[in-house]
């Protein structure tokens, strides 16, 4: 495949969304960029930008891991967690990104000599380098500060009157420069005020993405979150991203319609319920895209978040609509 | 240079004294080995020993920058010492270190990987695996428990009864390899209590060393440290490493002659004095060895450990004996 047939995609989020995709992603030939959030501030990451001052590591770590070609070891280290004492809790790869955020003065100069160690392919970049802090005020006039209190708050689903960042944000230039020349641009899966919607609050995002000829994916949730989205289906997610982004600009809407085990719905059932469907239109696109973990319902793996989106079908997905572009 | 005149060094210490030796011997097709004392207890290290129950991570940190090619980023981001917060204090390459010990569950392994991960020439081998806590017990029967505490005390130029690691410590088998096969062996420069003698107390060290072939090289420090070594003279420092090895098996004893500036002599008189040699015999090599900044007396400099042995000139003399093998 020659240079000039190499599809640029462009994939914005956070999080364990983000990495679900870019890892599924980096097995084919694409030119890929990560545009990630800077809105966290929760565990590891809100002590590090509390007591350091640096840039939110977090998201940008798990979207590194994702698109590196290092060995399995030096993944693992990325995401090993010290436990105890002053360290307790902290991700090695966040404290990687804040050390080299304080010796070379910048996040970004940081975000990309990670990338060279861990052998990353394509490319990762915050939405903005400016810190921020998310805020969002409720109906009943409450103002939750941060994105950690938004995603633990249990009254979301009352309904807000707004979210912004605070201060409001430049954008990175290179966002917008990403954004301008991708033939594929992918939203989510993710959380929706928490991971999604803090990059479209950045100044120009949602202009470039408009301006953009890209095809825009939009890859809806599996869950709802109890108290956040509490039963959403996706119009109401389509609904939520619309409002912030002036109109509806989705090419394409993607849908799992495989259902996870019983049982993992049931221990499920106090976190949320799954996202149904009620969007019939030519755009959506269904199909099985449900994690191994979530098929089956061994004991064993009755922990939180196994109702994931496998990395391998969803990027197959992907790539047929990158196929046709 | 092929490979069967490829000369073999074993540097043996810890700290700085082995990171000046090193770093000026990574510039000779040598192949070198750093053995490391593995009773350092303070600061970071401490910390991490006592918090995460690793094995001390900062000597070896030191070393392995020493040898690396890696960008002076890297070796940068290696000592980079976070100022604020829970991670006040830690220096970045010993939480690397420490990371790597817990995800492969062993601290050999953990710095061959960091030696990976910093395109090291040469190799860094910890003198034990074993958990070990240096004590001394003083002539007034005080008992000097850790390093730490014995490097400041400042009671020991009045005479100890002895010093040990606990518990008695089996040594590294590859300590003894690298010792057996070596072509020239240097001691020195470094703490003589703290850096020098934990190496030399730990079981086996000194019996490989009596019966290895290599010619054996003294590099005696500049500065006596007061209340450990006040007054000492070459043949005091010379007299106590005997003491462990039971014998005096070295080759050759290199001492500087260079005297620094009178006004670093006058700042420094409250730390300690400059090593005076009282040694004439024909092992004795005397050079200027002086680093660069303990000639100057710029009042910007004034700070401690100025007065340090020059890599390079270090390394000039070392080399000189290795021809001559």
């Amino acid at each position: 495949m020659n240079r000039a047939s190499v599809k640029k995609v462009v994939v914005i989020g956070g999080g364990t969304g983000n990495f679900v995709v870019l890892k599924g992603l980096k097995k084919y030939p694409l030119d890929l960029t990560a545009i990630v959030s800077m809105a966290d501030d929760g565990g590891s990451t809100g002590i590090l930008r509390d007591e350091l001052g640096v840039l939110p590591p977090g998201d940008v770590r798990q979207c590194l891991v994702a698109l590196s070609n290092s060995s399995r070891l030096m993944r693992s280290l990325m995401n090993y967690r010290f436990e105890n004492g002053g360290l307790g809790g902290h991700s090695f790869g966040n404290l990687l990104l804040s050390a080299l955020e304080k010796v070379t003065g910048s996040f970004e100069k940081a975000v990309e000599e990670a990338g060279k160690i861990l052998y990353i392919r394509g490319k990762v970049i915050p939405v903005t380098t400016h810190q921020v802090r998310l805020k969002m005020v409720l109906n009943n006039r409450k103002v939750l500060e941060g994105e950690k209190e938004v995603y633990l708050s249990k009254e979301i689903d009352q309904g807000y009157k707004t979210i912004y960042l605070e201060p409001f944000p430049k954008v990175n230039p290179r966002v917008i420069e990403e954004i301008q020349t991708a033939d594929l641009i992918v939203i989510g899966p993710g959380g929706l005020h928490t991971s999604l919607i803090p990059n479209l609050l950045v100044e120009g995002v949602c202009e470039a993405i408009a301006q953009s000829d890209a095809k825009k994916v939009y890859v809806v949730n599996l869950m709802n979150r109890k108290g956040q989205t509490t039963g959403y289906k996706t119009s109401n997610y389509l609904g939520e991203l619309v409002r912030y982004m002036g109109k509806d600009l989705f090419d394409h809407i993607l849908i799992n319609v495989q259902k996870p085990a019983k049982e993992l719905i049931d221990v499920y059932a106090e976190e949320g319920d799954l996202v149904e469907n009620d969007l019939d239109d030519e755009r959506v696109v269904k199909a099985d895209l449900l994690g191994r973990l979530a098929q089956e319902s061994k004991r064993d793996f009755l922990k939180r978040n196994l109702i994931r989106h496998d990395s391998k079908k969803l990027a197959e997905e992907l790539i047929k609509i990158v196929d046709h572009l």
